[in-house]
Formats: structure tokens, C-alpha cells, sequence
């Protein structure tokens, strides 16, 4: 046998940002904003390399950032959470979801996913020696039906794996999807690892459901989030896991093993952001609506068919009509057009859907009107 | 069948430094220095969350600091290293080993590990996949020998993993253990993961011989490093990977979804900091050399056996008719004279040495001082 890995593609995110740089393409592929993050928060982190100390902080994380994450998660989202025994800091959400899979599957233990699902989900199943069980949501409204989950569901199901809000259909689950979901992790006692990394990016007065917060989950979830993308910070790698203590036992022990901890001064820097205002959040929101609205209203004017954005950075075009394979056509915009997107399927492990293409508006409003423009070449040329 | 997670007590030296912080003990269990590192590297981190982007660098790390990685071990150990393509950042040397052997172990291989080893290795092979098979290294030499590698490597040996400057003992292998083991791995053509986060930490003269630079290992070794071993800055989680280009593409298709990337200023810092002059390095090992030899000094003095050291943050003190058990002795210190330790046998899987217990040095002169006048009172009682 191989090692799963060796047969693994590079990630889509870091091919395309490349073609991108080989191109000088305007890079709407790769989820990051434009610009620096909140200048407070970096200040933080700039004063923290003197004020904290610089060797190893506990493994669980900083005694003031569990705080923080307690306090944030009660004020957004009423979750009561234990600072002490119910909160860890990771490095990065992608380490919090590695480290939860490692944890938690045993070999031959089912998994189910959903697609479209982030890149990392299936390879990390794998490699923890678990059998995915896949769910398809298909667009255009990507929303979770009883049916499908019967159809995979088993007493087998050790695990299920969601993000919410997801990427890249900018779906919102909410009390309809998510109790449909709780229902069957009841039933067959299943875990639920929830990776709500965008839960603050969710646009037009909706509000973040975290799937702990419904009947009977508040033990059987493994909550994941991200300072990276609640401040626009995506390099910083400070990432959160929360669940009921006996869960924590065993996901620490898998985090001590895979970094063990994460940078001080950082994480003191996040503990400061945790706790700015209503206003702030409210603003980001807002900013990112603004930036949603001005790119769909610029794709939609030039031909696209848009697909509607609930949350996340993204906002996904269908190509029927135009592509018949979203990946060639990716390739195809970076290095004739200028304009870099994600091809869906790249979310898709069983090639039920190929024709979207998923595009990242958290930019400047002169990158999104640049791009529209060159864009704007391929029905021109059609 | 079980995670191999569940089972795994919490490491050993987040639970010393807890027992320290409990009986406020002086903490010389977990390794990491007194003080702040380099002010001039700690300033260079903060500059650089205003000159480089807080948003994901590429996956591979930096390139400015890939180049400074490539640079440094060219200087300081010969190496040749193409920074594009064999040369891997990572948050930390403990994702390094985790993707390392995520990448590398297929269920069933066998993995050669030395014990004494540190209490990551073990839990990571399992989980892996891998089948350990172990060379028990005695005090107070711990060589390797020809036929304790006999007697575990076979065809179906993948890999051996080996810490050189060895914690905890302070070992520092030279060409003739590293020639033995390079013979082994060339001829049941086995990989080396050779964990060299140690390797400017070594004293009298010694110089570090990569496993690397051994005759027919250019292109069988995975070098690890840790720029917050380095620099003095445990806490910031940078380490590095370095490998031959066909071994390095497997191992960032772990890396990608164990952490994907690193924080960039902090890499940035280190690509500045690894530049500093030989003067840097030299001051750091007199510096610890001149500890060393303070702590070793006292604990003579008192009627401690302290075995030689070579390098590390560390010494170990032989209990052979003081104790028979270095658990129960390493707590009776923390908790009845205030100094804290690490238990060695927690670095065997076989119980096969148990009368050992780990001092850290890399402290103030009063601070080991104050260890040596508290740990007295055990020769007064007895
Ligand atoms: C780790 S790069 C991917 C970032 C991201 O969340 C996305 O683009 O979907
Ligand atoms: C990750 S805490 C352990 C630090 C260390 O290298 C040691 O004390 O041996």
C-alpha cells in the first residue's frame, strides 16, 4: 500500500494562486482579503512580542485567549463554554480539523461528508484510516434533504464532517438543515465536527447557528474556528477547537503531537480583536456585503449567471452555456484573461458537478471592477 | 479498535510544567530558556507585520526565508540545497515529524526508532501505521551499535528516525555512529528522518554532522530544523524540512493539510535572524556551554551522579541509589523542594531505564543557582 498522500495533487488553492502570479493575473481564486487586517489587532501583536513571553505557552493556549474565545462565543452566539476544559487553540483551523480526524476516527469507522467540501476534508479522512459516506448538495440551493441522509447514515457512522456557513456555495445551513442533521448524529450516536470558520462572514441579517447550540449536541460536537478569518488575517494561523470535556481530552491529545502549540504574541493579539464591539463586526459584515453586491452585479452584467452568496468570501458563476469543465476554464481565464477563480469540482470528489466556478470578492473595489473588465473580453469573443 | 489518541496520557512536559506551576517550583522540566531570544529577531517580527502580508503566504513558506535557510545550512553545514525545491517551512519541527511521518509511514512498514526518544514519536508512528521496532541506547554513552541495528533493520524497515544532538541524554552522534546507521538505511534502502532541531546546541568544540551529508543519504534523508530552537524563541513555532526533491513533494502534500502555512512575519524574522554572524551562534554556545557547567558544578557539589553533556538544553543526573523510580522522584522534587525535572523513562516505550532524571540549563545563573541550594535538602534528609 502507499501512503495516501502520494498520490495526492497539489492543493487547487496553490496552483491557482500560482498561475496566477505566472500570469499577473488579478487573483480571485485563493480566499484571503485585500489589505492588512485591523491595524489594532496588528498593533496588539507588534506589542505582545515584548509584553509576553516568547517560549512555550501552555498547549492548550494562553490562559487570556481561552478567555477571549469563551467570552465571544457567550456574547455572539449564547454558547456557555469552560475556558479551562472546553476551549483549545490550534495552529490554524486546518490543524484543529486534522488533529480532530486523527483524534477521533478509528480505522474503518464511516465518515460522512458533504460535497462540496474543502480539499483537505477527504485526504485527511483517508489518511485517519476512515471510509467516507458522501452527501451531494447540488446547486443552485445546496441545501441538506432527509432522504440523503438516510441513505447514509448507518449504526457504522462514527463521524460527520460539516462546514457552515460552506464553502465555496456561500450556503447558510440553518434550524432546518442543522435539526434535520442533529437528528441522525442522535439516532446513531455520531460525533459532528463542525468547522464554522466563517460563521461572522454571513451577509443580509442572517444569523450564525452553531450546530453545539441544538438539542442533544453540546456533547457530541467539535466546534472549529479561525482568527484568521474572523479579522481578515489569514496568514496568522491562530485557529480554535471547542467541545464537551471528554471530547477535548482526546482532540488535545492529538494537538500535542501535531505543532503542540501556537505563537504567543499572536495569540494574545486575537484575545485583544475577540473583544471588539458589535460595530466592528457588524462593519466587516457590511463591507463584504458591499463588495459581494458591486462583483455579482459587474459578473451578472456582463453574461454570468451569478449564484446567490449567504456567507463566506465567495460567490460562485454556473458556466452551462458557456464551459463544459470549469477546471479548463479556469485555467483558461488565469492565462488568457487575467482573472483567476476556483473550479468547483475541485469540491467534488465523485464528479457530480462541473461546471461552477467560484470567485473571492473580499478585494478592493478596483480589483473587482478591474477583473469584471477582463472578464468581460469572454463574451465579447463569444 | 481504538484512535491510538485515546489511550496517550498528556505529554510530559506540559504536566511538569503544570506540577511547577502548582508548588511554584522552579521549572528546569520542559526545555526552554530563560528570557526573550534575540531582541534584534523579535524586532524584526514586528516590523514585519507592517512590511510583509499578514494574508497566506505561499504553502512552501516565504521564499526570502527558504533562501536564508538554504544560505545558513550552506555556511554552517555544507549542505547544498536548491530553496524552491528542498526546502519546506512548517510551524513548528513537530508538524515537520507529524507530516513527515504521515507522508512517508504505509500501514505495515516498520520504522526504526532510538530510545531513548522523545514522547512525540512513538504515538506519531502508530497512528501512522507504522510498526516500531526499537534500539535500546544505556547510559551512560548511548552509542549505536552495529548489532542492535542488525537486529531490527530487515527489507521491511521504511524508515528510521533519529534525534542528533539526542534529547534527553545530550548525545552527539559523529561519523562513526552516523556511518554505522547510513550503511543500514543504504542497504535496506530505508528513509531517515533525522530531527536536528538541536544542532547549533552543542559545546566544546563539537561540530554538527548532518545525517544528510553522509555518503549515499543526500537523497534518503529528511532533515528537520527549528528556528525556535536556534534563536531561543520556543514559542514561535517555526521549523523547517529539507529534503530531496522527490521526498519533499510527498511531504508537502501532508504539510498542505496539516497547517498548509506559517505566520509571515515570523518567518520573515527568521530569514533575518538566520543570516546573524558566526560570532551569534558561538556567544550562544559559550553562553549555554558556561550553564552547563554551573548546573553540573552544583549538583556534584550536593552528592548528585551527573552523566556528560554534550549538547541540548539539558543534563541528566544518574538516581542509581537515591531512588528507584524517576516519576515518583521527579514529583517529590517539584512538590517537596520546589525544582522541577523531567523523568527520563518517559522517553522509553520498554522500560528499560528508569533511574534517570533531565535538568534544563538554559536558565539564569541565580535561577540554577536556587535549584542547586533547593535540591540540597535531599542529600541533608537522607
Ligand atoms: C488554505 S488556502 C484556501 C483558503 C480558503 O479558505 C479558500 O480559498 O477556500
Ligand atoms: C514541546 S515541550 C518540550 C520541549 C522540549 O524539547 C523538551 O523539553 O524536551
Amino acid at each position: 500500500g502507499h501512503p495516501v498522500f502520494t498520490d495526492l495533487p497539489e492543493t487547487v488553492f496553490e496552483s491557482m494562486s500560482r498561475l496566477a502570479r505566472q500570469h499577473g493575473a488579478i487573483n480571485l481564486g485563493q480566499g484571503f482579503p485585500d489589505g492588512q487586517g485591523p491595524d489594532d489587532v496588528r498593533a496588539a501583536a507588534a506589542r505582545a512580542l515584548e509584553s509576553v513571553s516568547n517560549q512555550y505557552p501552555p498547549m492548550m493556549g494562553l490562559p487570556s485567549l481561552r478567555t477571549a474565545i469563551a467570552a465571544h462565543y457567550r456574547h455572539h452566539q449564547g454558547l456557555d463554554l469552560d475556558p479551562e476544559r472546553e476551549v483549545m487553540v490550534t495552529s490554524g483551523a486546518t490543524e484543529a480539523l486534522a488533529g480532530a480526524l486523527m483524534a477521533l476516527v478509528r480505522p474503518g469507522d464511516e465518515v460522512v461528508l458533504f460535497e462540496p467540501m474543502y480539499d483537505a476534508y477527504l485526504p485527511l479522512v483517508r489518511r485517519a484510516g476512515g471510509v467516507p459516506r458522501f452527501v451531494t448538495l447540488k446547486p443552485p440551493h445546496f441545501r441538506i434533504e432527509e432522504a440523503a441522509l438516510a441513505a447514509v447514515f448507518s449504526e457504522r457512522t462514527r463521524l460527520v464532517l460539516l462546514n457552515n456557513p460552506l464553502n465555496p456555495s456561500a450556503t447558510v445551513f440553518g434550524a432546518d438543515d442543522l435539526g434535520l442533521l442533529a437528528a441522525f448524529c442522535r439516532r446513531f450516536e455520531a460525533i459532528a465536527i463542525c468547522d464554522e470558520v466563517w460563521e461572522h462572514v454571513i451577509f443580509d441579517g442572517r444569523r450564525h447557528l452553531p450546530l453545539m447550540a441544538l438539542p442533544g449536541m453540546r456533547e457530541r460536537t467539535v466546534k472549529i474556528g479561525s482568527a484568521g478569518k474572523i479579522f481578515s488575517l489569514t496568514g496568522w494561523k491562530v485557529g480554535f477547537v471547542m467541545a464537551a470535556e471528554p471530547l477535548m481530552r482526546v482532540l488535545s491529545r492529538a494537538h500535542q503531537f501535531l505543532t503542540f502549540t501556537t505563537p504567543p504574541n499572536l495569540q494574545e493579539a486575537v484575545a485583544y480583536g475577540l473583544g471588539k464591539d458589535d460595530a466592528y463586526f457588524e462593519g466587516m459584515r457590511a463591507d463584504l456585503a458591499r463588495s459581494r453586491n458591486r462583483l455579482a452585479a459587474g459578473l451578472s452584467r456582463i453574461g454570468f449567471t451569478v449564484l446567490p452568496s449567504a456567507g463566506t468570501y465567495f460567490l460562485t458563476v454556473d458556466l452551462a452555456g458557456l464551459a463544459d469543465d470549469d477546471v479548463a476554464f479556469c485555467q483558461r481565464i488565469a492565462s488568457e484573461h487575467g482573472v483567476a477563480a476556483i473550479p468547483v469540482s475541485a469540491f467534488y470528489a465523485q464528479g457530480s458537478v462541473k461546471t461552477l466556478a467560484r470567485f473571492c470578492f473580499a478585494k478592493a473595489d478596483d480589483t473587482l471592477d478591474a477583473a469584471v473588465e477582463r472578464l468581460a473580453g469572454l463574451f465579447r469573443a463569444a
